[in-house]
């Protein structure tokens, strides 16, 4: 009898891509997955029944905030976050390193960890790859993930760095964590280099862990570099363990990523347009603020069977969004969150089918891309 | 065969408090009820599938707001009020009246109507009984009230000159009025002054409407000279015609006015409060932002049956409250109109089982009111 909770079965692959379930402690997640993001214990507007009704699987929440507020502690006595926040489903934390990488001032990192100022009260605050897994012991995940350091994707030397010690604070998080019914995933980092990113990868996926994740993508680099990161780590990491890729979330992305071999997405993407009055659709984005749409019958989108779609006009939403109703985000982040839960349901039976390849060319064909990102330095 | 899609079913009397059903062309109303405002064509921050599970009947809506953005027409152009704001039950909406006295500057008044400088663009727009009753029209709600002036209560000379000028109006909205699927309420008017208010619904009463309403309250006034009015207003009114006591929304006030024959009772109370986080429960109110619930495992009542306490910690809510998210308002205003609904369900019961004094005598001595509004002139 094995006793760990935490099985992947592969259903079908269908080139690199594949169609399976990630069973957890809170129940099975079908793959591939998007995870809607609940950064404060709450995905922002939407209450879990909607969540539960628009056909999310599992949730993501972020450590460094729960950690500032309302402290690991209380949500511990309030019986785990999944009772917290009232989500009985399957729920992944990442390990706050992103954020301290990304959100807070007057950061000092050490071969231990990092001390940095927080965002909400401006106090001193410590991570250290122990820390965040005794965080995230204390919220009680299914899935729980290494303290990382993220570096900017360009900067070689930084890069190297940042990814070794990322493997040493890895192997540190992999000795603190104690709970049995949590799953700790490895993170390959590696920024834009595919050297770099095939040694990460062949490092994390020695240690053993229980699924994989990549790092470090999605925060600037193109879409072809990010496509290309992704063909090599998961050609190097085991097919047997789940792939997840972090804080990605545009329906091209996913599509590209599936295609690739990815099976767990997250991304704020849907619910932060949705409160900037973006809806996403099969064929791109379109901006209901618009005057255009003041008389417009139609919903979203004709093809939609979400709540938001079933139900209201394009003129009822745009009236909610000039009139600043809270009902606005509520519904386009319903949309939104139903539409790539959509996309990620359509793909999987396309596997399931054996036709992903066709299916994903039609998506792209029809599929109109906001602007490619020129971030790229000189 | 009578084709009047409007009749009033009364089940029970118990003293003046009567149990009844107000039947619509959009189904029928269990009377007494209370109303959620959705001011703007939406319940604050509350999803018309959360309006039916927390037992909701009736919504009020705002010509006022609705006439100014997005327009009537636009509304008519949907459908009309029902299916633009997805909600396929009764509707009831104002005149327009209140807020024109109560919202606007650069107001001019004349026989004829009103002339006012819009709050949102500073366009000057007007209002008359006959545009009230056309904005109505195109709206489509299944209830309609006719456009009334509405006096500061205490000013003897101005409330009987607003009265006959709303009695006046009111036989201009009857004349305008030409769609058999709407309900046109008459309004009773006369401030504080219990002679008026005898002349008042002697008045509207004898005009035929298919029910009343009490207009002029809440408005500065005591709870005492509130309740006194009441019931010198409902020893006119007929009893067979349902009776609306518009803008009150108080626990207690709704004990008082079913206490004294009111059947159909509205306010933004609720919502309003539960977005300064506020929660309205059977023994007072709750404020869930204070530092003493950071750590309180219990929901808002534990006797409460709402979806917020039936899966949300008071801890949990001061979390959302401090990391202001959406949600907080969300959950609180579930509880609130929860409540509310609640109260009129159970004093329903209490007067189909002839024990609506004892119910209401209870519930009074278990609740701990607002302090007294003190804002009488002296
Ligand atoms: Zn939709
Ligand atoms: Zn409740």
């Amino acid at each position: 009898m094995d006793s760990n909770p935490f099985t992947f079965e592969c259903h079908a692959t269908d080139g690199q891509a594949r169609a399976g379930v990630f069973h957890t402690p809170h129940g099975p997640i079908p793959t591939p997955i998007f995870a809607p993001v609940g950064t404060q214990a709450t995905v922002k507007a939407v209450t879990p029944a909607q969540l539960e009704e628009l056909g999310a699987h599992l949730v993501l929440s972020n450590t460094y905030h729960l950690f500032l507020r309302p402290g690991p502690d209380i949500v511990a006595e309030m019986g785990g976050l999944h009772r917290f926040m009232n989500w009985p489903h399957p729920i992944l934390t990442d390990s706050g390193g992103f954020q301290v990488f990304s959100l807070t001032s007057m950061r000092k990192l050490d071969e231990d960890g990092v001390t940095f100022k927080s965002h909400i009260d401006g106090s001193m605050q410590r991570l250290t790859p122990e820390i965040s897994v005794d965080v995230q012991q204390k919220l009680g995940a299914d899935i729980i993930m290494c303290f990382d350091e993220c570096a900017s994707p360009y900067d070689r030397d930084y890069v190297e760095r940042a990814m070794h010690r990322t493997h040493r604070w890895a192997e540190r998080c992999q000795q603190a964590k104690t709970r049995p019914d949590q799953a700790l995933f490895g993170i390959v980092q590696g920024g834009v280099f595919p050297d770099l990113r095939q040694q990460s990868a062949e490092w994390i996926a020695a240690q053993g862990f229980p699924g994989h994740a990549i790092g470090g993508l999605s925060v600037g680099e193109t879409k072809a570099e990010m496509n290309h990161m992704i063909e090599v780590v998961n050609a190097v990491l085991p097919p047997e363990k789940p792939r997840y890729l972090m804080g990605v979330g545009s329906p091209e992305d996913l599509i590209h990523g599936i295609w690739r071999g990815v099976d767990i997405f997250d991304c704020v993407l849907p619910t932060r347009l949705a409160r900037h009055h973006a809806a996403m659709t099969f064929s791109g984005r379109l901006n209901l603020m618009n005057a255009v749409n003041a008389r417009d019958p139609r919903p979203i989108d004709e093809n939609c069977g979400c709540y938001a779609c079933r139900h209201y006009t394009r003129a009822y939403l745009r009236h909610l969004i000039t009139a600043k109703e809270i009902l606005a985000a509520t519904l386009i982040s319903i949309h939104n969150l139903y539409t790539l839960e959509e996309l990620v349901r359509q793909a999987r039976q396309a596997i399931l089918e054996g036709r992903y390849q066709a299916f994903a060319e039609n998506f792209l064909a029809n599929y109109r891309p906001q602007p490619e990102n020129k971030s790229r330095p000189a």
